[in-house]
C-alpha cells in the first residue's frame, strides 16, 4: 500500500479485518510506502505492515505484492498505480482516480491493458443502504426513475490549513469537486445512469484559496432524468452529509451518510425509515444481529472483500464496484462541470 | 373577491378570522365573483359573502369594495386586477402574478400607477418560521450567506385530471414553474436576494401533458451566492414539501413547509429544532401559548393582516410582503428559466 | 360560554369557525360569562358574543342558551355545569371534569339524569392522527395491543406565576395531574381501554409549590396491557410534547402533539411517517388539499362539530368523544395515582 | 475467552482491533473455550485464537492467560469467572453478571477478594454519546437532574426459537429483564445514580414462554429523581432502540442506540442533534475525522481499552466502566423489580 494518512488507516484496518472474515483470499500486509519517514514508520508499526519503504517503485518490483492499494494524495495516484498495473499487480486507487480526465484515462487504459483487477475507491457504493437502494432500483421497486438530487455537505474547510495538499491545485487537481464531488457523481452514475450534460457554477469562497470550494450543478442523465448536484465543505452544521433522494414512478428512496445504516423508502403514504441491518441486507453476513449498526470504516471492509472476490474470479468488479473506467468517467463529468462553469453553457460530458 | 376554489376558501376563511383579531381594519365580505353559478353560490353561502356576481366588472364598479382579492385561475389574474387597481381599489392577487413576465409587468405598472396597495399572494413569507429566518438573516446571525438550496416537492399530479385549468398552457401560463416554482423563487429572493442568472432544465414527464411538470436550476444571486432550485409535483412520498436550507459564514437555517412550525438552526455543533411558537416569535400574538402549533391556513391570516396594516398606513407592504413588483420579478426569473432550458446556456434575468 | 382565557379563546374561535363549515347546527354566540369585567368585555368584543354577564346563573336561566360551554378554571366547572345541565342545556366542560373523582361523578350524574348531551373537552381525541390511530386499532391493523407508553412533557412551569389558579390546590384540584395528566389518561383509555391499576410516584419539585408538578406511573389495562405514563411541565426542551407509542402483535403507532399532523406507523421494516392530511383522513373534509397542515386550534372545531352532530342526533358522543363518564373515569384514575403514591402500592382504580 | 456466539464474535473482534490501537497492553489470543466442538473450532479459526479447549478449567489453570473474558451464556458466568479470578486472572464478564443477585454477589466478592481487575460488560457506557452525556452531567451542564426515562425496545422475540438458552429460566435467570433490562438499569445508574425503589409489572406475553418478556417500572433514585423504565423484545418496528432522556434544571439530553453517534442536547430553544464524532469527543482518538460514524461493535473496543488501562494502572475501572459491584447492584434492582411485580408494592432495592 501507498499512503499512511486518513485513507491509509482506513485501508490498513480493513485489510486486517478481512483476515477474520469469510472471503476467498487472506491478505498479508507486505509493504507500506510513503514520503516521510517518521509517520510512515508509525503507520507501519500500528498496522503491522511487514516493512516500510520510501519509494513505491520497490513495491512495484516486489514479487510478493499481488495487490497494490494506493491511498496517497492525488498527485501520486497515476504514476505508481500505472506502474503497479503494468507490473501485473491488481490495483485499488483512492478517488478521485487522477487529477483530471486525461490522467484518469491513462490509468484506466493501463490497468485494462494489463488485464489486472482494478477498483477506484468509491466506498459509498459499499454502504449497505446504498447497495440496497441499487438492488431496489434494479428490481423495479421504484418503477422508472424520474428525479435525482444529491448534495454533499461538510464544514471543516473554513479553518483548514491552507498549506495542505488538498488546497494545492497541482497536487490535488481540484478542490471540493475531486474530493467529495467525485463521490456525488459516482453515486449518481451508480444509481441512475450515465451523466450526459451539466450546467454549473463553481466557486472559490474562502479568500486566498487556490482550488474550488463550492459547486452547484443541474445535470442530465442518458435516460432522460434531470437532477441537481451540489458539494461544499463550508456548510456549517453538517459534518459529512452526503445525502441523496431518488424519485421514481412507483416510489422514492432517501439516504444520508451521517445515518448510513438507514434508508428512507417512500410510497404514496410517506417515507419509512428502514434500518439496513437485517441479516438478509447487503454485507450484513459480516456483522451483527439486526439493530446493531455498523460504522463508516466498514465500507472499506466491504469494498476490499469485493476486490478479493473479483481477484478470485467469483464476480467482476462491475457493476457494484467502481472500476477505473468509472473513475475515468467521473473525471470527465468533473471536467464538464469546470467547462460549464467557464463557458456558462450546458456542457455535454465527452468521453474519449 | 374573485374565485371560489381552494384559494377562495383560504382567503375567505382568513378574512373572517381577521374580524376577531387585533388588526387596524375590519373586513366586510361584500361580493364574491366567479364563472359558474352553482359552486359560486355555495362558496358565497359558506363564507357569508353578502352577494355573488358572475361578472367581476360589477365588483370593480362597486363603491363598497375597497380591497379586491383575486384568487381565481391564472388567466383571470391580469384583467380584473388591473381594472380594480385603476378603479382605486387595493389589490391582492394570488401567485403567480401573471402568466408571464409581460402580463405581470402590466399588473405591477397598473397598480403602482394607481397608487393602491398591492400584494402578490406569496403566503410562505407569512409562515412564522420563514419570517424568523429572515429576521435572523437581517440581524446577521448567520453572518454572510454562502449557499442556498430549495426544492419544492409534491406528488399529486401523476393522476391529476388533464382537463384542469392548471394543465392548459393558455390558462395557466406554465405548469409546475408558475404553481410552486414561483413560491420557490419568491422565498429565494426574500431570504437571499435578487436572482441574476439561471442554468436550467425544464421537462414535461407525464405523457400528453401540455405544461412543464419538473424543473431543475442552478442559480446565482446578485450578492454572489450560488444555489439550486427544483420543483416537481411528481415526487412520490412528498405531499407538500417546500424545503430550503441556507448556509452562512456563521450558521445555517433549514425549513420544510410540511413542518411549518419548525426552524432548524445550525451551528458548529449541529442543527437545533426550534419550535416557532413562542410568544415573541413572529405572528404568535394572534395565537396560542408555546407548543400549540398553527396550520397552513393561518399564513393567509398573517398575509391579510399585513395588507390591512399597509392600507392603514402602519407600514409598507415591502419588505416582508411581496408586492406586485416582487410578483413581476419572480415572473422574469421563470421566463429566464424557460429561456435557459431552451437555449442551453446560463441566462441572465432581465428586467424591463 | 363561561371563561375568557386560553380556553375561552379556543372555544370562541372554534364556534365562529363552525358557522362556515358543513355541520348540522349553526352556532349563535349568545352570552359570555366571567368574573372580571375588563378582560370579560375584551373577550366578548373580540369574539362578538352578543352579551357579557358576570354571573353564570343568568346564562343558566337564559332560554336562548341551548349549549353551555364551560372553559373556566377547574373550581367553576362543577356548579355552573351541573346547573346548566339541570336547566336542560347541553354541556361541554373543559378537562379535568371536576377537581376530583367525587365532583366529577356528580357532574356526570347530573348531566346523565338531565338527559342532555355532555362532552368533556379532551380535544386530543379530535386530532386527525389520533382518530386515525383509533380507526387503525379498531380495524385490527395492529393486531392485539401489547404495550402502551405515553409521556406528556412541557417546560413552562419553572418560571410560572405562583399566584396562578393552577397552583392553588383548592381551585385546581391537582397540578400536572389534572392539567396534562388527564389528557394522557384519556388518550390511554381512548386508544387501549379501561385502566384498572396503577403504581406511581407523584412529586412537587419546584420549591414552595402547593400542587404536584411531576408524576410517573406503571399502569395496567383491563385487557391485560401494561404501560407507562408520565407528565411534567418541567422538562426543558419540550414545549408541548404529548407523545405516545402503541405496540401490537402486528404493528405499532407513534404520535406527538408537537407534530400533530403526523402519525408514525411501524411494521417489521420500520416506522413510516404518514402525513394525516389526505382527503380521506379524519376531519379533512373541513380543510385543505393533502400536505397543507392544520393547527392545534382546529381540534376544537372538530370537537364542537362532533357535539353538534350528537345534539342533532346524527351519532352519540361516545365512543369518539369523551362524555362526562369519561371525564369521571379519568378522575378516578388520577385519584388512584394519588393513592398509589401515598400508599406505595399498586392501587386498583375504583369506580362508584 | 469463554464463548463463541454473538458476544464471542464481538469480543474477539475487539481484542484483535486493539492490537492496532494505542493502548498500554497488546492482547495475545491464547485460548478459546466452549461446549460444542464444531462451532468452537470455527470461531477459533476465524478469530485466530491459538487454541480451543472444551473445558474452561484448562484456561483457569493456564499461566499464559492474564485476562479471562466470559462471553458465554448466563449459566456459565459464575463458576468459570469466579475460578478465573481466584486463579489471579483479570476478569471481564458479559451482562447480566449472574442469573440473580445472589450469584452476582458471589462473583463480585470473589473478584474483589482476589484483587483482580473486574468489569461487567455493560458496553453502552462506552458509546461516545453516552460517555459525553455523563461528562456533561458531571460538569453540571444540565444543572440538577429532575427526570429520567428509558425504554429499551427490540422486536426479534416474537418468532424466536423457544429452545434457545435465553428462554430457559435455569440457564438465563430471567428473560428480557436480564438481557436488556440490565442494560437499561446500568445506564440509569451510570447517568443518574443509585436506584432505591421500584414499582413494576412483569409479564410473559408469548404463549408458552418460560421467562419474562416485558416489564414496566416506575423508579426512584437515591437523589430523589423519579423515572420510568421499560423493556420489551416484542415492540414491532424497533430493532434495537435503547433510548433514554434526562431532564435537568438547566437542560436535557436524549439518546437512542439505533443512532449511537448522535446525542440530542436540549435547552429552552429546543433540541440540537450533536454528531458525537468530533476529535475531542470521547474515544474519537481511535477513529476517523468528524462525520464518519462508528458502529456498535466499536463499543467493545472502547470497553476493552478501558480494561487494559485499568490493568496497566492508568485508571480504575470505576466510574466509567461497570465493575462487578455494578453488575451485582444491577442484579439487585432486577430482583426488586421481580419482587414488586409479585408483591404489588413499591419495593426498596436491598443490598447485602
Amino acid at each position: 500500500m501507498l499512503g499512511y494518512g486518513f485513507m491509509g488507516d482506513a485501508y490498513s484496518r480493513a485489510l486486517l479485518a478481512l483476515r477474520n472474515q469469510d472471503v476467498p483470499l487472506r491478505p498479508e500486509l507486505v509493504s507500506l510506502s510513503g514520503r516521510t519517514a517518521e509517520p510512515l514508520e508509525r503507520a507501519r508499526a500500528r498496522w503491522e505492515w511487514a516493512e516500510a519503504v520510501s519509494d513505491w517503485r520497490k513495491q512495484v518490483e516486489d514479487d510478493r505484492v499481488a495487490l497494490f492499494v494506493n491511498g496517497g494524495p492525488n498527485d501520486v495516484h497515476a504514476a505508481p498505480t500505472i506502474a503497479a498495473a503494468r507490473a501485473g499487480k491488481h490495483v485499488v486507487c483512492e478517488k478521485p482516480l487522477g487529477r483530471d480526465a486525461g490522467e484518469s484515462y491513462e490509468m484506466w487504459e493501463a490497468a485494462e491493458s494489463a488485464g489486472v483487477t482494478h477498483l477506484c475507491g468509491f466506498n459509498y457504493r459499499f454502504v449497505p443502504a446504498v447497495r440496497l437502494a441499487r438492488e431496489l432500483l434494479d428490481a423495479g421497486e421504484l418503477g422508472e426513475v424520474v428525479h435525482f438530487r444529491l448534495r454533499y455537505l461538510q464544514s471543516w474547510s473554513w479553518d483548514a490549513d491552507p498549506k495542505a495538499w488538498r488546497f494545492d491545485p497541482h497536487r490535488s487537481g481540484t478542490g471540493v469537486l475531486g474530493d467529495i464531488g467525485s463521490h456525488a457523481i459516482d453515486l449518481a452514475r451508480y444509481l441512475v445512469g450515465e451523466i450526459t450534460a451539466v450546467a454549473t457554477a463553481v466557486q472559490t469562497i474562502v479568500p486566498g484559496r487556490r482550488v474550488d470550494d463550492h459547486f452547484v450543478a443541474a445535470i442530465e442523465f442518458e435516460n432522460g432524468v434531470k437532477g441537481t448536484l451540489e458539494g461544499s465543505q463550508l456548510a456549517i452544521g453538517h459534518a459529512n452529509s452526503n445525502a441523496f433522494e431518488i424519485n421514481g414512478t412507483k416510489g422514492s428512496l432517501g439516504f444520508d451518510v451521517e445515518r448510513l445504516n438507514e434508508l428512507e423508502v417512500g410510497d404514496a403514504h410517506g417515507f419509512r425509515r428502514v434500518l439496513v441491518t437485517q441479516p438478509e441486507h447487503p454485507f450484513m453476513r459480516f456483522w451483527w444481529p439486526h439493530g446493531h449498526i455498523i460504522g463508516w470504516g466498514e465500507t472499506f471492509v466491504h469494498e476490499l472483500a469485493h476486490v478479493f472476490g473479483a481477484i478470485a474470479g467469483e464476480h467482476s468488479v462491475s457493476p457494484h464496484g467502481a472500476t477505473f473506467e468509472d473513475g475515468y468517467r467521473c473525471a470527465e463529468v468533473i471536467d464538464a462541470i469546470l467547462r460549464s462553469a467557464e463557458n456558462r453553457t450546458w456542457e455535454r460530458v465527452a468521453y474519449r
